[in-house]
């Protein structure tokens, strides 16, 4: 059940998918990467897949942060790598250290409840205990800032498998990326090439 | 060049091409239609297709304007069909009647210069002349808005030119939506088939 406090759709937490970053630190090293936080009516939740460092941080802390964010640098870069730590922020509420990301238009902390473990993933139940909403931008849809997400994802699944089809999806997406996208989404994408 | 009045990005139009819903009027009948703004530096312009609506009325009104939301359903119903007059709204603005979408986050108005006309398209450069920022709504990424945007384009082709390998792309984007979206992508998504 979502907390009384929260309205999550001004947040920018709609049903189905949200494509967020999540921030997560075990100790006092935060990490980023991409990740699709789940909500289907009232009840949100995220799926895990063993070997992150996400993972291996929600193991140990039972938290995270989804933040919202358009930026196609952030998504590229945290696909591959971790973010510079000036990209992060800390925010501290009731005893929870938190990290969240400078740049995004908000963000939700979330603990995490009965977790279940299977051999490939863990699946999290997501309550809400603190959010921000930083600034609200308007921006027309653009289909390049969407192609970036779906070669970053497609990427993924290249590094895991090796499989030449996702090399394929990666530059079909990226032809809608030279296409649509502006200056940023095409960085973003020269990004994602250098790291495969 | 930009009109200095304006400043793009905080309405929304960003470099790459903006995937907006266009309204134009002919006489007092409003017209709307999914169409991208393409933006390259200082240079805004658009390239109609012969045969449209759109078409039709810039042709006689050298005006359009570009409406930015995320309402997967306006992008399904205006695809195939006029949007009902419910749903624009008019301004007056220095002997301009505009319509615009009244659940549009914000719109801008363009005067449509220097139009050039070949034997399949029109392409007119846009100077912006009137603007409103309605509402900003922070929300969350979801691939299944932007699978709804690349079926209706492919329906689009689907349409002129009866390649079935469109209806392929339409089912695989099709796929996304049912995986990613809400309730509003996939009452858009069924739209689209209802109309194919």
């Amino acid at each position: 059940m979502l907390g009384t406090d929260f309205n999550l759709e001004n947040l920018g937490i709609y049903e189905g998918i949200c494509e967020t970053i999540v921030t997560t630190c075990k100790g006092w090293t935060p990490n980023a990467a991409p990740m699709g936080i789940i909500r289907r009516k009232d009840k949100i939740y995220v799926r895990l897949y063993k070997g992150s460092k996400t993972y291996e941080n929600v193991l140990a802390e039972k938290f995270i942060v989804a933040n919202i964010t358009y930026d196609p640098m952030l998504f590229a870069l945290s696909t591959f790598t971790n973010l510079e730590d000036s990209a992060f922020e800390q925010t501290v509420h009731e005893n929870h250290t938190m990290y969240s990301l400078k740049d995004a238009q908000s963000w939700v902390a979330f603990e995490c409840m009965n977790t279940k473990i299977t051999s490939e993933a863990m699946v999290a139940e997501l309550v809400p205990i603190h959010a921000r909403l930083n600034k609200c931008r308007v921006k027309a849809p653009n289909r390049g800032f969407y192609g970036v997400i779906e070669a970053c994802i497609h990427a993924t699944r290249y590094q895991l498998t090796g499989d030449e089809k996702y090399l394929k999806l990666i530059k079909a997406y990226g032809d809608i990326v030279e296409k649509c996208g502006g200056d940023a989404e095409k960085n973003a994408l020269k990004k994602v090439y250098e790291f495969l």
